[in-house]
């Protein structure tokens, strides 16, 4: 099998981290098995180059930044390939650059447009394991550049992509994907199999495994992708295209958001165009609203909710008080902090009916108040008062079955 | 004027000499000059990477060396344009990939083998400070080489060769080149101007301004360079292409190698081949001999006599007693430690006739013997006791007339 590894910056945080990552890549490359492992740099080095930036400037311009942070990642790929070689393995470090992620947009936070043919391939085809620099890329000019937060995962979805691998493991500190956080939801099982789409929904509701923009890539390129320990030799989560047994479950799992807020604004026109005009204030406030609702009044007036991050309030209100005064003498804003979204996500919602019915039920019967309520294809989430949330979890999570016996 | 300077790894050891380093770019930059910059990895910084690479492997593999090695530098050109864009002036950073030095030969000691058209040049026409990554280029293959010790002053003399510079400025921590070492002969003055070769000549007689393969660079790319000092704003030496006027100074200076040795072979057949094999039995044992006299001595035997480092004696006598055993039963070694050697170096010499003669007599008025004696066409060298060689270079610099008043 021809297999690209990640490792994160724990992970190759001191030099007996770095000889048990190469302790492990040799295990399966003694199995016979390719292998390009991603690095991140060593655990707190990109924080100290961060620090020697702020001693320059006290707003380091992004283009340096991007020269200096990626050197940490080039540090670690030569480390690892010399403990790897120590250990009688044949293996060579390549950038950002010589495995042909090109890069475009922003400086510290790129995106990786094309992937180039490269050493990378050269390599791999003549057997040698190839020690990647995660998080990094040159764009079209030639320039360095990073690609943000969860950089290094998009790097090693990108080289598994490029490299045709069959599949790509993220290692990281947890065994997987659970059906919920097992830290709230004691119950919570560790996810064998999931979609991209699932997993897509699960971390644009709370569950911080992995960035979007990293399950997109894979999806885009089906890279299939397995989250797992670092720690162990358990197998994890599979992220994959969804196949037709997958809907056999219902929900795949439940996952919670804290800290947010809802804004209800009454007493607005129903005419056309107001509500673009709030969503415009609030966007160019640069306040992320999530949920939103709007309905007409019995009174003919218009209704608008939206939810969004408790630390956004105070500004939203700010953002839309001028607003409202231009529309309306009757526009009023009601509030309400100290709210919690509960979703439950699944593909097996699109074939089986009654699972809004199920959830909305189980939260009743335990006497948990439902607010705001949105749906996709295969997500339902509620609002209920944060006090009432891990509880809320718990119930809906042994509603669908999911829990271990 | 488009100026290329270069500064080591104690000018840009810390943050506040990074500053300073920026000021006198700025200056320069103020009073309207074109300007690229070469910098060294901050000092401390290559031995600590050095370190790591000592923890991973008892033997790192010298392509992963050069990969942790570069990161040095990559980090100093960042921090470098960070503080020139904090004091204002636009400022950007290119490695020695970027700045198009393409390198050639072995990881850890690579040569510089082309420069390619590059981000360089572009920068440089927008009117930015290029802010370039000394000791480091990459190979054909696109793999990162470093250059070995002196690199950064390579790269500085490529730059300005690439750039087509007016002048390239090295800085370092004396104000120049001088006409001896200060610290031996008091009277020793700084040397204004002084030819490519009488620089090299010097190099490779103990004066350790410069390595000799920069200064054949700059020859053979006609790249006109200052020696000049980064903690003033003197002017320094300035090496350059010969010229008619230069030969009016008979001697440029004077230079001493401490710890010499002389091996003396006598009883051994004159016959042809016999010094070959002598010389290629201490190549083998890699010893570099020096100064190199053979004759005959009046018994019919050829007398061999060969000087070297004095920590090379023990090695050529264990590398010559086999095979003078077998050349004859007469061959005998005999040894001198404890000596020096004195050059003087000027192109002067070609047209002034008497150097010599100078030479040895003002020695001998002061008592000092001379021993081999070998010469080129701009150098003459002596060995003396090494008890006496400081006392040597002081008379032999007052005899050609080179002291201060």
């Amino acid at each position: 099998m021809l297999i690209v590894q990640k490792y994160g910056g724990t992970s190759v945080g001191s030099y007996d981290r770095i000889r048990n990552v190469a302790s492990r890549v040799k295990a399966l490359h003694d199995e016979g098995h390719q292998i390009a492992v991603v690095v991140s740099a060593m655990g707190g080095v990109t924080d100290k180059l961060i620090a020697m930036a702020k001693e320059m400037s006290s707003n380091p311009p992004e283009r340096e930044l991007d020269v200096l942070l990626s050197t940490g990642e080039q540090q670690s790929i030569a480390l690892v390939s010399m403990a790897l070689r120590e250990m009688g393995v044949e293996a060579v470090s390549v950038t950002g650059r010589q495995a042909g992620m090109i890069t475009m947009g922003s400086h510290t936070r790129a995106r990786i447009s094309t992937i180039e043919e490269s050493l990378l391939q050269r390599y791999l085809k003549e057997g040698k394991v190839v020690i990647v620099a995660g998080f990094q890329g040159v764009n079209e000019e030639g320039l360095v550049q990073t690609l943000g937060r969860g950089g290094s995962d998009l790097s090693a979805i990108a080289v598994a992509a490029a490299a045709k691998a069959d599949v790509c493991q993220i290692l990281t500190d947890v065994d997987g994907v659970y059906t919920a956080d097992p830290r709230i939801v004691p119950k919570a099982r560790k996810i064998d199999e999931i979609s991209y789409d699932e997993m897509l929904e699960l971390a644009s509701v709370g569950t911080k495994v992995m960035q979007s923009r990293s399950v997109e890539f894979a999806k885009k390129y089906g890279v299939k992708f397995e989250v797992r320990s670092s720690l162990n030799n358990n197998p994890g989560t599979i992220v994959i295209e969804e196949h037709p047994t997958m809907e056999s479950v219902v929900i795949r799992g439940v996952s919670i958001e804290r800290a947010q807020a809802r804004v209800t604004i009454t007493g607005i026109p129903d005419e056309p165009g107001m509500s673009g005009r709030i969503l415009k204030a609030l966007g160019e406030a640069e306040i992320n609203i999530d949920m939103i609702v709007s309905n007409i009044a019995h009174d003919g007036f218009a209704r608008h909710s939206f939810t969004m991050p408790t630390v956004d309030l105070g500004k939203a209100q700010v953002a839309l008080r001028p607003l409202l005064n231009e529309m309306s003498d009757q526009a009023e804003i009601e509030t309400e902090a100290g709210i919690g979204k509960l979703s439950v996500v699944g593909i097996g919602m699109r074939s089986h009916s009654g699972v809004a019915a199920t959830m909305f039920e189980s939260l009743g019967h335990a006497g948990i108040n439902i607010g705001i309520i949105s749906t996709s294809e295969i997500k339902i989430s509620v609002t209920v008062e944060e006090e009432h949330l891990e509880e809320a979890a718990r119930v809906v999570h042994t509603a669908f079955g999911l829990d271990t016996e």
